[in-house]
């Protein structure tokens, strides 16, 4: 039985963050993946759609200069024959202040021949924003 | 081939909001379910944890009393024998204001004899908190 592709990806992936071993991780993603992290992108330029290996290679760089992580928890976990999703909860430190940062994130992967075709994540940005920022958001009362 | 518990509860649910129709979800969840829907409380009360078959029926109660579904398109699903994880792109309408609000969201939902006995949702909730509010969050520039 050989490993699922999500777990190889997982670590190349984490690899590339925090070691920027980029070269681990370039074989495993399809020359035409998709990808898209839903989020602010004018306040985090890595959020958005990113289409091939070069602008993912990329994106992942961005992240890497961002943020730093420390350890992640896979809550919930599903595995197709090359598919996958995972709700995972996030340690990170923001690297440009310093700060702690703890996210909730789910992602839908897609493998085709072991190497990501494609990936969308969604993410409890509200709250991130707000940790980032280092206060509450300060609204009206809404609902 | 039996339906998949997914399928059965999604309909339900959505007759719940929409049309209010409790009584045909009810039996569909585990006395003991845990419900979780990761966002801002301060914002939106019905975000937040919620355990057993009332109190996820209130916060369904909530959930219909401040908004309409009126499409959902399912972007992305996996199936597992008493699991499901989907990625939804829904578009609603806020009562209060009658504005329309388009969000997304993934959650992870487990079964047991054919009830609910766990469902974890994340959403984009930064932008679904400045579509309510109609107007982009004023923020300094942070990345």
């Amino acid at each position: 039985m050989t490993e699922h592709s999500l777990w190889r990806f997982s670590r190349a992936l984490h690899r590339a963050l925090n070691e920027r071993q980029f070269e681990v991780l370039a074989p495993l993603l399809d020359d035409d993946v998709d990808w898209r992290m839903y989020g602010p992108i004018d306040l985090f330029p890595f959020f958005g759609q990113r289409r091939g290996k070069l602008e993912v290679l990329d994106v992942c760089r961005q992240v890497a200069d961002n943020i730093r992580v420390h350890r992640f928890d896979r809550e919930a976990v599903m595995l197709g024959v090359d598919t996958a999703a995972s709700m995972i909860r996030y340690s990170l430190t923001a690297l440009d202040s310093n700060k702690p940062i703890s996210l909730r994130l789910a992602h839908f992967a897609q493998f085709k021949a072991e190497r990501l075709v494609s990936m969308r994540v969604v993410i409890d940005t509200f709250d991130m924003v707000e940790q980032v920022l280092g206060h509450p958001i300060e609204l009206p009362q809404t609902a």
